[in-house]
């Protein structure tokens, strides 16, 4: 099964490019039709690497515009909490699914996803196309008996995950945070993990409340505390991590530990501003999430590069802060390089995760140049085609089976409300 | 001429709505169809008013994406500037045609534009069908015989209006800024707008370098310097308005002025943090522009929303800031008021400018709260069609003369940049 673009742009010079299976078999000017092969016309458009979502929590899909514009606190409490509660593995499937053909659309090809339910993400994934690192989840709040359940759970579904997987579903580790995971659970995910060479991913530093709280109760800071627990190393990456001092980001450094910044989420529930460039600069290598869909409200990467270098520019008052180029590779090369995935660029070898953008919308005019109208011009709207794993998910803007899953999705998210 | 728009929501309520000439004429749950009304079906759209764009300067569009993350001065210097120097009225033209376009397509029916050959803007918006003001500009450089030639180029542009008006078109005044036009143009721009009964638009206080400047010139805050002058008034509004203390809102409020806020240009420049809070609290109207699309880089007003209200609650850390429904007022009925305008709202008698939003769209699901989901989740490209003054811009996304404008405009933007 092959498939080969004609003519299309990439990095400004026209080509051809073949797919072979799941890979990028050949870039080059004129390459000959292979027989069988599926034919894709990319005149007009720009070819990019599928963008990869370091951090979102997809089902929630079903909770969008449900609560907004309130304090954090009752948000959760009054309002997340409730309804999760209420959640099922059917809902979690309808949800993923959902976002997923949300990301098709928008052009995202890989997602990290943390959430309860995951035989439901799993599901919806297997079904979807998508690459995703799917976490199983760990939030004991502290009770021992749930710890235990828990920690059983991971195990049944590691169990599983090895005997019928799905080559585009990674598991991962999901312990929440330091705040609603015991000191036990995370030696035990950090042992789990060394075991099985998996990684983990989990809440850092999100607000100032969460630092206050850990210096209280431990005495220090959260990367001092997760430090001496020996929970990290370079499997480890975090979502947020905006409240850290120079220290911490010091040690995330020399661990080799990775962050994911969420703008809008963090803008959104007034949670502060990622420090971009110190991060950078500590040696932290840094992804781009859009985080789940009550706190943003879209998984729409192409606005989340936007929110993510102009803030950092208005945090420095630098407009030479993150370029272009430099957010754009973030939610790509560096996003598959923090979860072990051969994709996030276009090159030979590479897994075909791949998306073409339309030139001739009016968002690509007059077309100065192509990564600046991605970056601060663009949608995730402007995706003409979006492959993944050498599979065409949405030609020409057509996702199979899209309306159904619109409607049976709502359909669900109304019995969770009603 | 009517229109009847069938089965539309509108504040969660499904109804009908009559336009007659250019006003809405009926708004009510089941209206008969006159004859030879326009139908349009609404199902599974929500009306909104169209957006009002507070400032711009949209011939610009031609040089999206042509110079970005740049140093501010290297970046006015070196590449606007020497670009601007070439362009002509005819370029204006096909600049503005783009950009009206772009408007259309994202739902704006109102911008509020400030550039030079304002006869080419005059052309492009006579036959775009939007609703403009657009300024007779003034940038003397403190140079009294390039003040005398521009007092007496917006003399004759205003006589020309007079005479051949288009009534979507407002003449306005737009001096550049206090570092570019004199004290003596100023005071006559204060005085020309007195005796016809013009609205005045200016740049106030975009940098923190142009309140040091101003302190070093003048020895008085901008604000200030413009009591001093007797420019203040209520026809006169801002763009910006970020670097102002406490005492230069109170005189703003006291003196009926209004600012337009423009977060996307005054991020991606690293100008600063546009206070809303306070320059709500100080009795100030506040509008929302998107600026010119060089340092947007797009014209969308739903992008712009959510920009105004995250940065808002991330600068105050508090996510109750700007409710959804505030920033959606801002854009609509708060900018029709700056700008004098009979719109903004979806009322009886109000002017037909009018957006219909595709409620199918994936940013609209589930449909927990529409306007958080416009605000937080859609973008301008979810909109179906466009009216303005009563006729039919764009319907069913469908723009007559779109692919021209787009082609001549990437034609005059090879020619300024080559």
């Amino acid at each position: 099964m092959s498939i080969l673009i004609q003519n299309v742009l990439l990095a400004d010079q026209s080509t051809d490019l073949l797919i072979e299976g799941n890979r990028i078999a050949r870039i080059a000017p004129e390459i000959p039709e292979p027989s069988g092969a599926t034919l894709i016309d990319g005149s007009h458009q720009a070819i990019l690497p599928g963008l990869h979502n370091g951090h979102t929590h997809a089902a929630m899909v079903l909770l969008r515009g449900y609560a907004d514009d309130m304090p954090l606190h009752q948000w959760l409490t009054e309002k997340i909490w409730p309804i999760e509660a209420k959640m099922t593995e059917e809902s979690v499937y309808w949800g993923t699914k959902l976002a997923c053909v949300e990301m098709i659309r928008t052009g995202t090809t890989f997602f990290n996803d943390m959430y309860w339910h995951r035989q439901g993400s799993v599901r919806a994934v297997t079904e979807m196309g998508l690459h995703a690192s799917l976490a199983g989840v760990v939030i004991d709040l502290f009770d021992k008996a749930k710890a235990r359940e828990q920690r059983a759970e991971v195990e049944n579904a590691f169990a599983v995950a090895q005997e019928n997987s799905c080559d585009r579903i990674q598991f991962t580790l999901g312990p929440h945070a330091i705040y609603t995971v015991s000191e036990a659970s995370l030696r035990w995910i950090a042992e789990f993990a060394t075991q099985h060479d998996l990684l983990i991913h989990t809440h850092l530093s999100e607000t100032q409340k969460e630092v206050d709280d850990c210096l209280a109760q431990h005495g220090v800071r959260p990367v001092e505390y997760l430090e001496r627990i020996g929970f990290l190393g370079s499997r480890v990456s975090f979502g947020h991590g905006i409240w850290l001092d120079e220290r911490e980001r010091a040690i995330l450094g020399e661990r080799g530990c990775a962050i994911v910044t969420n703008p809008c989420a963090n803008m959104k529930l007034g949670s502060g501003m990622f420090a971009f460039a110190d991060t950078a600069k500590a040696g932290i290598p840094i992804g781009l999430g859009t985080d789940g869909t009550s706190s943003n409200n879209n998984l729409d990467l192409f606005e989340e590069m936007k929110f993510a270098a102009l803030l950092e520019k208005v945090r420095t008052m630098d407009p030479t802060a993150v370029p272009a180029a430099e957010i754009l590779r973030t939610a790509t090369a560096e996003n598959a390089k923090i979860f072990r995935l051969d994709s996030g660029v276009v090159e030979e070898g590479a897994l075909a995760d791949l998306i073409l953008v339309n030139l001739r919308a009016l968002a690509y005019a007059p077309g100065h140049n192509f990564v600046s109208d991605a970056v601060y011009s663009g949608t995730g709207y402007h995706v003409n085609t979006t492959i993944c794993d050498g599979k065409i998910l949405m030609r020409d803007r057509e996702i199979p089976g899209e309306e159904e899953i619109r409607v049976k999705a709502i359909e669900c998210s109304g019995f969770l409300t009603a």
